[in-house]
């Protein structure tokens, strides 16, 4: 089931796993307080890099795809996690409105939404799938290549209410990330629960204030088990009033760049790494890992051509970057058959329900794998045999590795709670 | 995975998993609604019978064994049903004090008790293992047959507090039915959480007043589905007064036998089943299998010989029956490998966690599996895999089967919550 993993087997990851390991009844019992003061979001995956001296999130999706990249004997703990979300948000629910991504035909991203589907079906609601995509003005069959099929439906709202024909949910997911902003058909809905909110949808979120929180939450974390922060998190500077297609503010961005890096250079000599020090550029909102690219000296950024700078300034559903995030680039040393590879964490409500690993056979182990030609190897996190085994030797054993990233996903999974909570926009409502 | 079962393959059963299945989000939905009133027991564990035109629970163990029994597959789904119950009772908690049966050098018995150990280890608890038995004066080490270990230390009682020399847990599992009375070491702890509550061990608990509360259970349920609640409820008559090794009681036993055995006739002429009525004669308090016999025919019960009313009049910890309860019996019609099967199904907090068969080869389908010479075939109940598949022929599909079961075993989850509920000598105090 494990596929042959090269990690790095030395260096402060180790000691690390080490000290998760001996102190997990005191980090599960850490994340319990935290869960009773901050609601986890309804659903996550995060990207995880892992260089062997260091081990930190890279990006927090709050409308995770992939779920269909689970193995099947994972699913089990997705519909348990899902029967406790249900339970707390709203235990009277019987119907689940499940709002897919627009215009899309993509069978694997169909086939995350039916895993999706089968999931809360089997955590006791009767799900249908309604769609923000104008064009479908009647019920249309999509194909999935195992041969079955989805059925997307037009959305009705109805004064304060959203639902299909003859379909009225009392709960809303949304598996869409509102990259291309918040229609107005989701707005103003007080009578029934949307989940994830609207400010979590990439209309208005943004990766500065993520990683703004994780490093609260990654210094509150590496109190407890007295590191160095800086072991589990990546240095992030956003910048403003970016524009590569007219070659504006790019000496702000070299600047930042700059810091950045020898920020990351003095790290690095204290803990006696021998490695090149590089940063990530990243539009401050979206995802897909579009607008993304590596940087080893700001210089880079002179000389960029006409193609890299309409490939930044671009990015999914259209829009277009102007404020972007500088962040500390973490290598990833693991490998899965020759091929670079960084591994995913999937989580429902609190708990961590299983993951992959996102391998790319054509980039380096500095470079984002969330691109073309990425495949991915579904692996057990959860499984029993991959249940942590404190006494095996650091490093040694692939079950302690992966309690490990449960451990820091969930830490990032628990700063887009911070995150939330700051950047709820009728927060002042419930306060 | 799954072995080999011979199930009966037509028959009301096959029309119940049909309704059931094509009322999975209903059913879930009702679970949630009736959990909102009730409080789950803290694990449980149901032994069910399927008779191919009819199922139904037997026994509803509130301090279960046999977790070790469950494949490692399934570990992962009990340690999240332990984090959902910890954090519901008792989030602040740190430590765990687990006690478990006593004078037990049964080497599976401590093989799940190291088994639970783990599931709470991992859902984030110090486990420290304290014992009622008064021989043990200092902590003594245990042998498993996988060459580890376990250590039992002594109680140490501290006015209101229970704990373990330097051990001062928040929370106290019983793994230890109370089938000897209620110890006075466990009376009286006001400070902390005794989970299961006193009143759920064999010194006080009725089997009687389990089935009663069953009963309400599967009517409401069978409303729900529009069903004969017969379906899936097996007839129980408590009698009391009975003395087996004298003789005592036992003209009023046949009497309820007699009634027992004619109604149940009544039904199976009403379902046109061929089958002999069976009844059978259980102690209204205590397990292990003990003092359980099948009777055919009320007359049986004049020839009882010195052996049979022995076996009868003593049972666990040398406790004295004298109220019994006459319970329709329910034949099994599976088998594994020939072998005569019924399912046991695991529960915590409100979850299915996993399963398996027990499995008797010397013993009939009318009789009891729980006896020495019992085997089992762990079943991965929630595996995937075995996840329900709406549209699969009736009585086709393990995974089917296994959904059903699993509804089956919490409306006696169920009905054990009801039970607690009602004899909860502390009930005013919080009502």
């Amino acid at each position: 089931m494990v596929p042959h993993l090269t990690t790095a087997l030395t260096g402060p990851i180790n000691e690390l796993e080490q000290r998760i390991l001996e102190s997990m009844p005191a980090i599960e019992r850490w994340f319990r307080l935290e869960w009773m003061e901050h609601t986890p979001p309804f659903y996550t995956s995060v990207d995880l890099r892992n260089a062997g001296f260091k081990l930190a999130p890279v990006d927090t999706n709050l409308f995770p795809g992939g779920f269909n990249n689970l193995t099947a004997d994972m699913l089990p703990l997705s519909v348990q996690a899902a029967m406790a979300a249900i339970e707390k948000i709203c235990p009277e629910a019987k119907n689940l409105l499940l709002i897919p991504e627009n215009h899309t035909r993509n069978t694997f991203y169909l086939s995350n939404v039916a895993t999706l589907k089968r999931i809360f079906t089997q955590a006791g609601l009767n799900v249908r799938l309604g769609t923000l995509d104008p064009d479908v003005t009647e019920p249309t069959a999509l194909n999935l290549a195992d041969g079955s099929s989805l059925t997307v439906e037009p959305l009705v709202r109805n004064r304060g209410r959203l639902g299909l024909k003859d379909f009225d949910p009392c709960t809303i997911l949304l598996n869409n990330d509102l990259s291309a902003g918040v229609p107005r058909v989701l707005e103003h809905l007080h009578e029934q629960y949307l989940l994830p909110p609207l400010h979590a949808g990439w209309a208005l979120r943004r990766k500065s204030q993520h990683f703004k929180a994780y490093e609260e939450v990654a210094k509150k974390f590496s109190k407890l088990l007295g590191m160095d922060p800086w072991l589990i998190h990546p240095m992030s500077v956003p910048v403003e009033g970016v524009d590569f297609s007219e070659g504006q503010g790019l000496e702000a961005l070299q600047a930042q760049v700059d810091l950045v890096l020898s920020k990351t250079r003095k790290k690095y000599k204290e803990y006696g790494i021998n490695e090149k020090p590089f940063a990530v550029i990243k539009p401050d909102a979206g995802t897909y890992g579009m607008g993304v690219m590596t940087v080893r000296d700001a210089k880079e950024l002179v000389d960029l051509n006409r193609r890299s700078r309409n490939k930044m300034s671009v990015i999914k559903d259209g829009q277009e970057v102007h404020q972007v995030l500088v962040q500390e680039g973490v290598v990833t040393h693991e490998r899965v058959n020759d091929a670079v590879a960084e591994p995913v964490v999937y989580m429902m409500d609190r708990y961590v329900v299983g993951g992959f690993y996102r391998i790319h056979a054509d980039r380096g182990a500095d470079e984002n794998l969330n691109a073309p030609g990425s495949s991915f190897v579904p692996l057990a996190f959860a499984q029993s045999s991959q249940l942590p085994r404190p006494g095996e030797k650091p490093g040694a054993s692939a079950p302690n590795r992966f309690y490990m990233y449960g451990v820091i996903a969930r830490l990032a999974m628990l700063a887009a709670s911070y995150e939330l909570e700051l950047t709820d926009p009728e927060a002042e409502v419930y306060a």
